[in-house]
């Protein structure tokens, strides 16, 4: 059996575009087994993609090579990059879209060497298929890193997670609006930014305020908002049976979710 | 080769959800050959779901695991099940989800055991990812079922088909509005609600109305509505080379298909 | 390792007609190895189709069968067809889905004889389950064509690339609104309706106008509009990090994308 290597792009599948990064990997590397993750990643917001990624990188077996490609500079200086962490390899474009990944994980970071890499003509506007994809299969060959990468000097480009504390009050940017419409903050429960001896004591998103933070999606009757933390351990706002996005008409630039904070001795 | 399991979700691709289910499959039984079905199915209605796994179940090769998980209750205390037919294995919730495939099959049902599965954390919203696809995998490698599931001493949730029958009078609910906007119903050409000495003698929905039910769309100028037994043996009101749904502004929840059926000797 | 089959259709994939085609081809070749190019294509237009083909169809290894399915005459008499080339097989029916591609290569082309294929019960509406998958199997399997085909004794349908030119004036059709939003005309950089002593000196959509053809997206700030060869070398009109056709909003059957050619001595 073949390395592992999932992909992840904001394509679409419509125009073949997925289906050329797919052809040149099994061209170059015909052992690899290709994992679809999603090609409707939202285009152009690599901070969503990086929350997608938190979801599924660690359930894939050690040694498995995530291809993400969400790359609204493509052409521009940014780098192609390679990114080593203890079980897994990541191969994309330097903009933040390992940013949440990166937060968790030691790492060491390379760039990609175009030059170095399988395949004549490069377009300046399709790195996945010219650049990310032979990447991939060479690695899932099990050539050297050195021959087509060479070490970064820094660390990869991050991704904001969007919170902000004054004193007891944190509010939280919504990081992405999930296919159920639940609201998704950049809040995970093992933040440091809440300490130890604190709690959360109240939510609020526009009109919903609640005060305790719930378990599972069906502890309230169909179409009722409630606040829980998410598979992914990050807080969401979300609506049993229905969409929360579309009840509480979010604005997902805009609108915040509203928490305080309170000593758990008080 | 592995055995093949096939993926029905309403997770959408975008957030990464379907992406861990097949990391967590892939990481427990690695020779597992995964086949997307879909992760788009209609969000909260487990009956659309019942009709795609009745296009695809039975055209897999004997011992193909089909997963499927549309599961508004999840967290509450509906059952996660194991059926197993005479040539396949079903892995989901047990809220009718797998009740048009068991009108046709002999079965028997296993409650699936989550603490008898592999994997420490298990959320109280993610059971694909945590009950669903561990025990698929188990499967997949060929575990005893003993192991992590026991015999159910009732049957699965049933599934209604929606069809209401008063002397000559057939009334079928729309089961689904699927991707060419053909209205579809649950009266499949072998029911025996109408009787092998009757004939269907006229159709209705909503301003359309025919007495012939075609062979295939082109038999109709583009545009033109007809009715047709589709590929899985349903009743469908399509339009040629159209969208039927569309052309009579259908709502799936309230409009339904009448039916006048006669006797053949009238 | 098996022989790769790539699947390009119409279908959606929520309803499991995908699935089913999927399943056909694993029961008789468990061997062959599937990939996902798109069920999304749009519905009625196999010249959308066709040019999505393109954009992968040379980047698979040699050996490759594409299947491919956009069949708004299926049941009627258009013949389900079998492309062989130097390096690839095509299947699916003969409505000019394969158009652009047979323009760059040369071909045999041959009729799929439905009454040769395995499976007995053969449906009006569903010839990618019932004929296209079944050939596209046996195939894989290596069997000879002879068995399952028959030559034909004329090329397939073409698919017209909506180009007219008159003096100095070049009308481009719309082929396609790609994911982005790109608006793609189907004018090829190798196209010899530009003579190689003549140069485009003028690209007009709509309120767009410029002489410049740009090497990538991000040359331009966020929003702006540019004309750039895409990376399958058709000429496009994109805005960096936007949505072309909804900002000029285009009209993809009326609007035109008007160009002035004139020699480069001039």
């Amino acid at each position: 059996m073949g390395r592992i290597i999932t992909l992840l792009t904001d394509f679409g599948t419509a125009d073949g575009y997925a289906g050329a990064v797919k052809g040149v990997i099994k061209r170059t590397a015909p052992q690899a087994e290709l994992i679809d993750i999603s090609h409707d990643v939202q285009p152009f917001r690599p901070e969503t993609a990086a929350f997608a990624l938190l979801n599924y990188y660690d359930q894939f077996p050690v040694g498995t090579i995530h291809l993400a490609v969400v790359d609204p500079g493509v052409g521009s200086p940014r780098l192609p990059l390679l990114i080593i962490t203890e079980n897994y390899f990541f191969i994309g474009p330097d903009n933040g879209l390992f940013g949440f990944v990166l937060k968790r994980e030691d790492y060491r970071a390379y760039e990609i060497l175009p030059g170095q890499l399988p395949g004549s003509a490069k377009s300046s506007t399709f790195h996945a298929r010219d650049i990310f994809a032979p990447a991939a299969a060479l690695l899932a060959k099990g050539t050297d890193t050195g021959n087509f990468c060479r070490p970064l000097d820094r660390g990869a480009q991050p991704c904001a997670n969007g919170l902000n504390r004054r004193a007891n009050r944190l509010e939280a940017a919504i990081l992405c609006i999930d296919h159920f419409g639940n609201v998704i903050t950049g809040l995970h429960r093992d933040d440091t930014i809440i300490k130890k001896d604190e709690k959360i004591s109240r939510i609020g998103l526009k009109d919903f305020e609640c005060n305790q933070i719930c378990q599972y999606y069906a502890q309230k009757k169909t179409g009722q908002l409630l606040a829980l933390w998410n598979s992914a351990g990050f807080l969401e706002i979300a609506a049993a049976s229905g969409r929360a996005a579309d009840l509480l008409d979010v604005d997902p630039q805009r609108d915040k979710v509203v928490l305080t904070v309170e000593s758990k001795n008080k």
